[in-house]
């Protein structure tokens, strides 16, 4: 028999993986779990994005043009421009999710063994791609007690080596849900400029800033036209995860023109999902304004049912649909497959996800977990009663130090 | 300002892109440009397959799960068995397209450095692929006097190394649209199974075989289950290019395990295309036999119209829906730029591409172009007149031995 590759054999697997099978096993001797471990929000698309999809008529399905179709990437200059950000069509590829700009982001600017820095904790998938492009990633690790905020300039400056071609931030934060502010942006641009790297910023949560506090885009920060790749999506922001459209953004055209090279191996982005995505565009800012309001009530009642559970370290994210807090526990890990496998209360449990597969560096998160608040304000409830009922009951409940920055 | 990677730099580009603003310049110059050089069929998708679409009622479009819908891939199952091929759901992974499956097949099967044996003139797009996944492609030359069937044993076997991990063909064949008959796949079979190597099939074209030869996919290998990885798609039998939805096909568990390890990154396939594909299984199969018998009649029409042409070398391809075939020119390449921009019959030109770009040996190729009957008898007859008056009137021309095999 053939052997696969060392590659597929060592291919990076989220942590979370593991516990879907004890998921699964819960389910079926009849628990209910309260799923909180992924960004699949039960929101609904939008409905005049779904009758678009209804309304298609069309003889031939044919490819669209490997940047995506003209007629999409023009109304998307209307979309940034409500975020005050200027582009034109040309600055914009259609991409299979922010999955693939990503990829293409990491392939166009980077060479094998080329170093990017990424604040941790980071979204875990970062790692495959990092992996399939052969490129290194360098943590910096944040904290929380400021709420992980960005890494001060000493901080980034600490790392930088000559093989140092990126910064990679996410904006709003997934997993902690910080929300970056200009002012830590222009910081953060000083560093970029002054030795000339890419900046990478995922700004699929964009829409979702709390406390009144307004998004600024990484696109709108002077003199680093030319460094600037934005990752975006449609997935969460319009709750259409499943349509598999994003966007690469950047003003760079060389960056641009190598990203349409790799692109057109995959000739096109799907085009059903780009119909979708085209109707998003005329979604009334009614529908951002709910989800955003929908989003902000279940941010604030899990903060305060996580602010009174005995030795959890929280903070109020700014931003996106998550938290990362610190439980009183020996080991995430085997506390999230716990809930699963040995716990219930009231016939109910928790899934969540273990901090550790955030981390680059070895052997941290290993008390920290990320909460989605992908569920209404009544399951979350329910989600946090199993939370609290599950660290009084785990053998592995350690003493930690609570803090709640506000 | 950043420099984007040398590898973005230099990542393979199709030749035939090169022409594609020369084409455009044509048209706004008001000559009718006949395109016969992409796959993109003019056959209608199935009504029934769109209309599947416009009946979505969803409220949340999800994300499916990495290996696509449990639904859809229980499907396909059945689909397969129209081929006398036994499979369960388990053994086949939804992709983004058939350019997925390659990729994942190649990451999950090859290491840096091994090499993958492809049969030449081959699909350009594998080339992208290998740049990125790092795999050597060693290529063996086919030759238009047989209509480029398989090579011999011999041929595969002087080129075999201790890094030859796999050997990749196209069946039916794009470029050549060359058929291979279950007793060539089989005396294949006998030199992967000697040396233990994966082996790629791309089947895309599947449904269309022509002269009532049936088709022998090589899933059937008996003895070779575990060394056989397909790569499908909807997007030529059903004329769904747009949808982006393919499959990739093998018993070797490790092999599937691995690729929906990389497939995580990007999490799923896209969710409305898999709509589509899911109803393109319940198609009358009259469907299928008339777009059968459309590219027949076009195959023929086409093999007429060339036969006739003094000094072009062709042969009737036996399935999918090309011909790669020798032209009396210096430089296929120039002859494709110069139909485009300095030609015209009756207001007309056609678009062809250059041969070059589909053989891995450097020098190979100019002499020939890859035609894809995606037009109408009608417009094929015009195209090939332009083609004709073309050669007559190209200051390039040379004399060449013709040759048809029948």
């Amino acid at each position: 028999m053939p052997q696969i590759s060392n590659r597929g054999n060592k291919a990076y697997d989220s942590p979370i993986r593991s516990l879907i099978p004890y998921a699964d096993a819960a389910e079926s001797k009849g628990t209910k779990v309260y799923y909180l471990n992924i960004g699949q929000p039960d929101i609904p698309t939008p409905p005049n994005a779904i009758e678009a999809v209804r309304q298609i008529d069309m003889p031939v399905l044919k490819y669209a043009p490997a940047l995506g179709n003209t007629s999409y990437r023009e109304k998307l200059t209307d979309y940034y421009r409500r975020f005050d950000v200027e582009l034109s069509a040309d600055n914009i590829m259609v991409t299979t999710g922010a999955s693939e700009a990503i990829f293409l982001a990491m392939m166009s600017c980077l060479d094998e063994g080329d170093e990017v820095i990424i604040p941790e904790p980071f979204y875990a998938i970062y790692n495959g791609f990092s992996n399939i492009a052969k490129v290194k990633i360098v943590p910096i690790t944040c904290h929380i007690e400021n709420g992980y905020q960005l890494p001060e300039t000493a901080d980034f400056e600490r790392v930088i080596t000559k093989r140092t071609k990126a910064i990679f931030i996410c904006n709003p934060n997934n997993p902690t849900g910080c929300l970056y502010s200009e002012t830590a942006l222009k910081e953060l641009a000083m560093i970029v400029k002054k030795y000339e790297l890419f900046l990478f910023v995922d700004e699929v949560y964009r829409e979702f800033c709390y406390d009144n506090q307004s998004f600024f885009s990484s696109l709108n920060l002077i003199g680093l036209e030319e460094n600037v790749v934005v990752m975006d999506s449609i997935s969460k922001r319009f709750s259409a995860c499943g349509a598999r459209v994003g966007s690469m953004v950047t003003r760079n055209r060389g960056v641009m023109e190598a990203a349409v090279r790799f692109a057109r191996y995959r000739l096109s982005p799907p085009g059903l999902g780009q119909i979708l995505a085209e109707a998003t565009i005329d979604t009334p800012s009614s529908y951002i304004d709910g989800v955003r309001e929908e989003y902000d009530l279940r941010r604030l009642t899990l903060f305060d049912r996580l602010s009174k559970i005995e030795g959890v370290t929280c903070y109020p994210p700014g931003g996106a649909f998550y938290n990362f807090i610190k439980l009183p526990i020996d080991d995430a890990g085997k506390f999230c497959k716990w809930l699963l496998t040995d716990f219930e209360y009231k016939g109910s449990t928790v899934m969540i996800s273990p901090g550790e597969g955030f981390y680059a560096t070895a052997g941290l998160g290993k008390q920290e977990v990320r909460i989605a608040y992908v569920l209404n304000v009544n399951d979350l409830h329910r989600a946090m009663d199993c939370l609290e009922a599950g660290l009084k009951a785990y053998s592995g409940r350690e003493i930690s130090r609570s803090l709640h920055t506000a």
